[in-house]
C-alpha cells in the first residue's frame, strides 16, 4: 500500500477497443455502473481507437483474436505512460508479448473465462497475468474482485496450456459428439426423451456449443499452439479405449477406467456432490414445466380418463372415483399440472383427428 | 379403463431380486412409502428368489447386467400367472426377450435412466417398454406417474439404439477425458482454479463418472451391440476434426462446426438458455462458498490490507479507509465472507513460515 494506491481511487476514463462486441457491451455496462466514464471506439464507431486512446486512463483491448495482435500494434503507441492497457484475449502469451513491446505504460491481461451471456462478473473466474506495473494490476483486482469475480494469477505460458485442455481438449469433444449426431441421423431433441437430467445437461453442453460462433471456436481450436498436444492425448486415448472395447476385454477396460480414476482422486466425490444438485436443479424445472407432460403416457388417455392431483388415496383421487369409477385416473403433482395436461390432450386429439 | 383395472387398486407384495443393492434399495424405500409390502431377496439375504416370487404380486428384477438372463432364466418359471415380473437393466431387449420366453404371467421393461443417488422420482426419466398384459403396464405407468417420473414407452430395439449415444458414445468420450488427463500429469484440482461454472460443470461430469463403479460402465460399454455403430461414428468424426486443425484448414473447421450445428438446429438456443440457468446455479453457489477464497488476490495480502464488505465507496469502505488511510481495501460480498477470508490468510501466513 503506497501513495500511488490512493491515487488509483475514483473514477477513470475507459476506453474499450471493440466495446461495440457482446462482450465490449458486458465489460461496458459494469464499468459505467461503478461510475466509470466509457468510450468505445471500434470500426463501426465515429470515434477511432487513434482519437479514443490517448484520452484515457485504462484501455481494453476486446476485438476478434485473429486481429488481436494487429489492434495491439496499432493503439499500443498511443497509450499514455501513466495509463493502462490492458486486454481480455482467451489466450494469454502473444497479447502480453506484444502489449509489453508496443506500450510504454502499465500491462496487464486478463481472460474471463466465461461468455457474454452471463449478467454479472459474480462466481466468474478471471485469469489475470501481471504484465507491468503494480499499481494498475492492484487497481484490476480490487475492481474485479469487488464485482464478485474469482480470480487466478498466473503466468501468460502457463495459462494457454490449461486453456489447452479446459477450451481446446474439451470444445474438441463436444463439436466430435454434435458430428456424430448427424452421421448417426440422431436429433437432440429425440435422445432428449430418453435424457435423464444427468443426460440432460450433457446434451445442453453440445448444444450450448453448437448454438454459438463459429468463428469464436475456430480462434479456439486454431489459435493455441498447446492444443495439438491435449488433443492428440485425448484422441490416443479414444483409440486405445475402442480397441479395448472391440476386443472385448473387459479386465482391459476395468484397468483403463481405474487408472483415469485413480488420477481424478478425491475430486470425483466433490464432482458427485456437485453434479447431485445440478441434478435435482434440472430435475426440479422438469418437473414443473407443462412441455415435460406429452411424453407421461398420453397413450393411455381416452374418454375414461380423469386427471387429478396426486399422489393415489387422497380426497381428489376419491373424488374422481366417485364421478367414474371405472375411470383410468391420471395422477399429476401441481393444479397448473391439471390444467396443461388437459389442454395438451386436447390439442393432440385435435391433431390426430382435424 | 375396465373391470381388471379397479382390481389392480391397493397394496400389493412386491418381490425384489437384488434388493440389497443401491437401486433396489432406493425402490424398496420408495414402494414401502406408498404402502406396499416389499419382500427382497439376494445372494446375502436368508430368503432366497426361490422362496420369495411365488408369493409376489410383483418381482423386480435389478441385478448387475451380467447376471441379468440368468437370474430371470431362474425366477421367470416361478412368477404366478396373474403376477407382474420387470425389471430395471439398463438395457432392454435381451431381458425383456428372457422375461418374455421364461415367464407366463404379465412382463414389463423399465430402465430407470439415472443412478441410484437420486432422492426421489420426480423429474427423473423411465422407459418403459411393453412386454405382455395391459392391466399391469397400466399399473406401473400410474405409480411412476405418481411418483412424478418422465415416463418415455417404446420398445426395447428402439431404446438400445438411443442408449448407445446417450450412455456409450457419452461416457465412452468421458471416461476418454481422464485418461487424457492422466497422460497430460494435469490434475482436475489445477483446472478448476481456471474454470469458470460452464467448464467447472464439464469437469465435474467426468469425476462424476470416474467415482463411479467400473463394472457398472463395463456393463454399459460392453454390453449394448448397438455401441460400436455410434463410438464409430464418433471416433471418426474426432479424427477428422484433428486432421482439420492439423493441417490447419480454418474453412475446413467451419464447415465441420456448421454442419453439426446445422444438424442440432433449434435445439441449440433451448440448450443455451438451460445451461444458463445452470451457470448462474453453479457461480451463485461458488460465490458463497469460502474455498472459493484462497484464489483471490491473496498473494498482495499484507499487514496494510482491510478486509471490508464491498463495493467501494460504502460506510464499510470510509471506515476501512479511516482505520488506515494507506491500507489496501479487499472487498468481498457478505460478512460471513469478511471471518473466512481472513481465516484462510491466517492459516496460508501460517503455513508458509511454519
Amino acid at each position: 500500500a503506497t501513495g500511488d494506491d490512493r491515487g488509483m481511487a475514483g473514477p477513470k476514463v475507459i476506453g474499450i477497443v471493440g466495446g461495440t462486441g457482446r462482450m465490449g457491451q458486458l465489460f461496458a455496462g459494469i464499468l459505467e455502473r461503478r461510475g466509470h466514464r466509457v468510450l468505445i471506439a471500434s470500426r463501426s464507431t465515429a470515434l477511432t481507437p487513434e482519437a479514443m486512446v490517448p484520452q484515457c486512463d485504462v484501455v481494453v483491448i476486446t476485438v476478434p483474436i485473429a486481429v488481436t495482435e494487429q489492434v495491439i500494434r496499432q493503439v499500443g503507441p498511443l497509450v499514455r505512460k501513466d495509463a493502462l492497457l490492458m486486454d481480455l484475449t482467451s489466450l494469454k502469451e502473444f497479447p502480453l508479448n506484444a502489449m509489453l513491446q508496443r506500450c510504454t505504460g502499465s500491462v496487464v491481461g486478463t481472460h474471463p473465462v466465461f461468455g457474454p451471456s452471463v449478467q454479472s462478473f459474480q462466481g466468474q473466474t478471471f485469469v489475470v497475468c501481471p504484465g507491468r506495473g503494480d499499481a494498475w494490476h492492484k487497481w484490476v483486482l480490487d475492481f474485479l474482485c469487488s464485482e464478485g469475480a474469482v480470480i487466478k494469477e498466473t503466468d501468460a505460458a502457463t495459462h494457454d496450456r490449461h486453456m489447452a485442455i479446459i477450451q481446446g481438449m474439451q470444445h474438441f469433444s463436444t463439436i466430435g459428439l454434435g458430428m456424430a449426431l448427424r452421421r448417426l441421423g440422431m436429433k437432440p431433441e429425440a435422445l432428449l426423451e430418453y435424457s435423464s437430467p444427468i443426460y440432460r445437461i450433457r446434451l445442453d453442453m453440445v448444444g450450448r456449443i453448437l448454438g454459438q460462433d463459429p468463428e469464436l471456436y475456430a480462434d479456439i481450436e486454431l489459435q493455441n499452439r498447446h492444443n495439438a498436444e491435449s488433443i492428440g492425448a485425448y484422441v490416443a486415448a479414444l483409440r486405445e479405449l475402442q480397441n479395448v472395447l472391440a476386443t472385448p476385454d473387459r479386465d482391459g477396460f476395468l484397468r483403463f477406467f481405474q487408472e483415469a480414476a485413480a488420477h481424478a482422486g478425491d475430486f470425483c466425490s466433490q464432482a458427485m456432490d456437485e453434479t447431485d444438485r445440478l441434478i435435482r436443479t434440472v430435475a426440479d424445472s422438469v418437473a414443473k414445466a407443462p412441455a415435460a407432460l406429452p411424453t407421461v403416457g398420453l397413450g393411455l388417455l381416452d374418454e375414461h380418463t380423469i386427471i387429478t392431483l396426486g399422489p393415489e388415496g387422497t380426497f381428489s383421487h376419491q373424488a374422481a372415483l366417485a364421478a367414474d369409477a371405472a375411470a383410468r385416473v391420471l395422477f399429476v403433482s401441481h393444479v397448473a399440472e391439471v390444467f396443461s395436461t388437459l389442454e395438451v390432450n386436447t390439442l393432440e386429439t385435435g391433431g390426430t383427428e382435424g
